[in-house]
């Protein structure tokens, strides 16, 4: 880690705010330096004061005769620019700011917080905070920190880093791993961020090689993009991200007094972004835990199939139940497998999956048994993981098993977890074998089960890792489109579908015949639709405007003809600019897609089942843009209705590639115009077995092109 | 509880099976109920010993010259049967027999437990097991158990029991609640059940005065009709059930060697009932552990409305996070509660909800503070619940708030919950005080919030206790249905309609017309349909035997013709019995309804979104019958596209209080002709703006009943 070594590490930290009263932050970083036995230099500043706990207090940052990596500030709000502009002038590179009274206070101490801003900028400096709880690194004894994070209990030093935007909330996740002893290496709290941020703080530990894991709490953030990027750079350095998103729902949004009438769609594009980066979505504190352990030995499974082993069916079952909704299948063992447990399993227990080895199985004589059957499991090419149901096997038989789990996990790269209920406390000797051998031990089956679902998960993240096309497409605008859209003028019907068609979104031909025109009917297929062209008639229906199902030529023209009648009749304001013809789908599953210029993610692209339950069922999924056909055709397998697709209910099996390519191609054209559009509505987009068509579509240009015109 | 005292609380207790072997189960009960201090008579007994840990022992069950209530036999298999005999003749009333080599080892052990049935059914005596590690009543010190239930850690006495067909797993519930503190009364392991079952030993657990919360884990249950009595006896007697079902994925209940085919159809169903009877569905162990404390103190909150207070802003947003999923709301505070929370929050906090008390405010100094805001919230007539977040507040602060909130819980009857992540063990004087006092403390917000759910859950169930109509429902059945019914016959649609109708269910008006005969078509409302009737004609289009959309008397006529011309030429070998002519729906959404005799559970109502999505998105809700309107209104409730219901998109205002009255009148002529009828499906039924209307059913008479004829 180069980017916040020194930030993180620092070699000397001035405190400012020290003071006789222990309970001023200041007092408490200092002291939690000095108890932990911080070894760089520590410089207290407080002109009251010529000594603080033993140290040379100084009067001011300035005044401090040595090189300052990081300066933090506990003063009151009000004094903390003054100490801002000492450190601009000693050049201080860090500063970590624990002072409320700023953004979150009202305008009075937005400005405050500006004004910080400008300071650091102008200086060059980087700036935790304000308003947070700072920071602390373990291994190195750094306490830049006050409140919880330098109270008992101490963390002990490991390699997984803890960024959060909330001080109080993000300390409970580290003192639930405190708990079931799993160590830290860097606990950032990072309040306002008016400058750092939690994925800038994120990006830096991806490179901090004692880093292996990162947790993060977070309640929103400005960059999406960056979220993106950080999320993909962590997956390719095998990184994994735990990241609770506080304030999901509207009510917990309202909460968080964040945007709530954007929020719902939001998170959906959270968690599209999940699916892009192998993020972990956390939502409960035990999942944080449990997820940890199972990360820490570095394994992942190969595929989907696990094994069970253990002495409880009712354990089994629970572990299948949840296996089986996080898309873990309990494989079949092969024969060869079940010849191998046939002399090694009693015979009132059973050898397929899940293996029962009946009650009292973990003792001292059957280690070798169970050391055979382990092997046997583990060697078949089914199996991606196996866990092992210790249950309520009492301290004894489950030392007996640590020991012989222990052994075989070293040999085999196979993901195991063990699900003990034995109280940890009577258990130590257990839990202590396991822990060296980092085989995580899970309090439930059903936990064990979510915790390999998740190893299997982010298996198949990295696999994808490849799939994620990124950069400027390239694609060529018409100079009158682009012109339109720069003007902030929406395209029409036709405009739209045409540069769909351009960007690789098949489309339904259309033809404009204008006043007195004359068309190339010939070419057209049939069935098809008239409908009259002009921006005065907003209901085209109402005043006979558009005639379906017309099936020749001759049928058209006869179409056009009443049309234009009946316009003349019952709109005779209307400027008429022509008739459109169109060839009219008639057959396919009625999908939606589109993308949305979303403010915080850029462009995301969505489709869903169309018609009337679009809006009522919500049977949509998201993605980034820009992405491939293989990211495309996960968005068309999450869909409720994808079974539509395979030919449920005796229907036609549909050309879901081509939907897949279409949605990419969409994708990438959102990506290539994010700067122009602000919303494309592919609606309908017909699916049947000879391809996809979209019937209908809007390109919207973003409201501030258009506001610039105007 | 009468039913089972002497069998939960022996007076004297013989055990068949003991031996200088410690590890053999019988052994295992003997030293369990000495080292705990059992008060009752121990009779060991075993041929081969005088004397067994201090205690004469008996040849055989007919030597002891003492009255036994309960006998546990722990020998091997073959030798139950004449143990058993013993018992018979010695007329005992209870026995638990922990062998395993019965119904889950084959055939020959399926006969085994046969005749092991058949003794003790002759004799009067009740059993539990085999295959059991039998049971524990813990204040009484009764160890008829064998295993994990003897071992340490010993539980505590209490007011919580568990009933559990997996002992294994099921003992690990009891473990993480000992871990929480929580004590049991009764701890029983019904193994086979083969006698006494779960739902059974529920029921008399309902009666216990001492038992005030029961938790089961089942794998199934044979008769669950009575699980709906016993649930609803439970929810009468306001002891909650906290139910864990395992296998109810497919996987899961193949590891289960259940019913696979039929399985996720009765997850379905038990999760109706949970409905219905108020039984808490449970899926993961610290759920139990959470909602046990959270009914402790018998308080149920009177309205979803909850509000939050506490030290950590991203604390308050979790739970409003999580209770936005369960119902609960974050209910806006009256000003009169703002006013009188502005003295006593500091002014960089928030009064509204969730209150910011800001960080530090748990201190002595705050202690009247923090009683002033307790009440003024609890005053509040929106606030159902409230939960106080203590986040990371130390040993010190948490002890200050405890005990306020404990003072001030003492004196509302609204429920309280606490989030605390401060590490037990050093948390020790607030949790003594907060257990004291009954306030459930958690550790996390989430938590917090669906323990409140379920608390809320609850309560709503509790009002709703009254509308279960129960007992027969008299439907009066033409004779010559009933008789085509017990016959084994389908009913034809002209029939299943008409019997719908009489049982309250609207139905579009059917005209039969015999060949040649006439029908009084001006009593019709139109438009119609015209169908031939022809037991040879399976699909009628296709012989050009439908005529929809007549929109007079003259148009049904001439389609009458032309049908019997159509079909005439293109099946002239066919009986035509006749035409159907039906008033035919021309405005309504789809939906469809039903009624599914299961074996396990008999009637079960389904409604859901008909058409193409019916199979597809599984838009379903099911009951089981008979149920009121009230119920039925929840079940369209429960329906994603319910808010079309409303209007949504435009549309018009369904009318869902006759939709409601039609399925509570399916679901009582469904339970009514229970024994005759083993499938209804009415499809579709209409449901638009001036009623609901069925315009096609079948009803299907049991296969029994169907073999029973041929």
């Amino acid at each position: 880690m180069s980017k916040f070594k020194f930030l993180l590490e620092p070699r000397s930290i001035a405190v400012v705010g020290v003071s006789d009263d222990a309970a001023r932050p200041g007092s408490q970083a200092v002291r939690a330096l000095m108890r932990n036995g911080y070894q760089g230099r520590i410089f207290p500043v407080n002109p009251k004061y010529q000594e603080f706990q033993g140290l040379k207090c100084y009067p001011s940052v300035e005044a401090i005769d040595e090189d300052v990596d990081l300066v933090v500030i506990g003063v009151p709000a009000k004094g903390v620019i003054p100490v801002m502009r000492e450190c601009a002038a000693k050049s201080v590179p860090y500063v970590t700011v624990f002072s409320g009274g700023f953004r979150e206070s009202g305008p009075e101490g937005a400005e405050r917080e500006q004004e910080l801003m400008t300071i650091a900028r102008e200086a060059g400096m980087r700036v935790i905070g304000p308003n947070c709880l700072g920071f602390a690194s373990i291994p190195a004894n750094v306490y830049a920190a006050f409140g919880s994070i330098t109270r008992d209990p101490k963390l002990e030093p490991g390699n997984v880093s803890l960024v959060t935007q909330s001080g109080g909330f993000g300390y409970s996740i580290a003192l639930a791993c405190a708990e079931a002893k799993i160590g830290f290496r860097h606990v950032v709290a990072t309040g306002n961020e008016s400058d750092i941020d939690t994925v800038e703080m994120i990006d830096a530990l991806i490179d901090d090689p004692e880093t292996a894991c990162i947790v993060s709490y977070i309640e929103g953030t400005r960059d999406g993009r960056a979220l993106l990027r950080v999320g993909r750079r962590a997956l390719a350095a095998g990184k994994p991200i735990l990241l609770w998103k506080g304030g999901v729902t509207e009510q917990g949004a309202r909460a968080a007094a964040s945007h709530t009438a954007s929020m719902t769609g939001s998170y959906d594009f959270y968690r599209a972004l999940y699916k892009q980066t192998g993020i972990v979505e956390i939502a409960e504190l035990h999942e944080v835990v449990d997820y940890l352990k199972a990360f820490a030995p570095g394994k992942l499974p190969e595929s989907n199939g696990v094994a069970v082993m253990g002495v409880s069916g009712g354990s089994a079952i629970v572990f299948a139940d949840a296996g089986e909704r996080r898309g873990l299948s309990l494989c079949t063992l092969t024969e060869a497998t079940q010849e191998r447990l046939g002399p090694v399993v009693p015979s009132i227990g059973a050898l397929h999956n899940p293996i029962d080895l009946t009650a009292g199985y973990f003792s001292e004589q059957n280690k070798e048994k169970l050391e055979i059957a382990l092997r046997a499991v583990l060697d078949d090419a089914r199996v991606g993981a196996l866990c092992v149901n210790l249950a309520t096997t009492g301290p004894g038989g489950s030392a007996v098993a640590a020991e012989v789990i222990a052994r075989v996990s070293g040999q085999y790269t196979k993901p195991i977890a063990v699900f003990s209920s034995t109280p940890p406390a009577a258990n130590a000797a257990a839990l202590e074998i396991f822990s060296e051998a980092r085989v995580p031990v899970l309090p439930s089956p059903s936990r064990a089960a979510n915790a390999l679902a998740v190893l299997w998960a982010y298996r198949q993240a990295r696999a994808r890792i490849a799939d994620a096309p990124e950069g400027d497409a390239i694609v060529e605008l018409e100079a009158d489109v682009r012109a339109a859209l720069r003007a902030g003028r929406a395209l029409s019907e036709m405009e739209s579908k045409s540069v769909l068609a351009k960007a690789g979104v098949p489309v339904t031909r259309d033809l404009l015949v204008r006043n007195g025109g004359q068309a190339d009917l010939a070419s057209l297929s049939y069935p098809a639709v008239v409908k009259v062209v002009s921006r005065d008639i907003p209901h085209k229906s109402e005043v006979g405007g558009v005639k379906v199902n017309l099936a020749s030529a001759e049928e058209v023209a006869s179409a056009i003809e009443q049309i234009s009648e009946s316009v003349a009749r019952l709109a005779p304001m209307a400027t008429i600019d022509g008739m459109m013809i169109s060839e009219m789908v008639t057959e396919g599953f009625e999908l939606i897609a589109g993308v949305v210029n979303d403010v915080v993610f850029g462009p995301v692209v969505m489709v869903g089942a169309g018609g009337i339950y679009a809006e009522i069922l919500k049977d949509v999924s998201y993605r980034l843009a820009p992405f491939d056909e293989r990211t495309a055709l996960d968005m068309l397998d999450e869909l409720r209705c994808r079974p539509i697709f395979d030919g449920a209910r005796g229907g036609a099996v549909l050309d879901v590639a081509s939907a897949a390519r279409a949605l990419a191609a969409l994708s990438r054209f959102g990506w290539a115009v994010r700067k122009e559009v602000q919303e494309i509505d592919v609606n309908p987009l017909f699916l049947s077995a000879r391809g996809v068509v979209a019937a209908d579509a809007l390109v919207v240009p973003t409201a501030q092109a258009g506001r610039g015109e105007a």
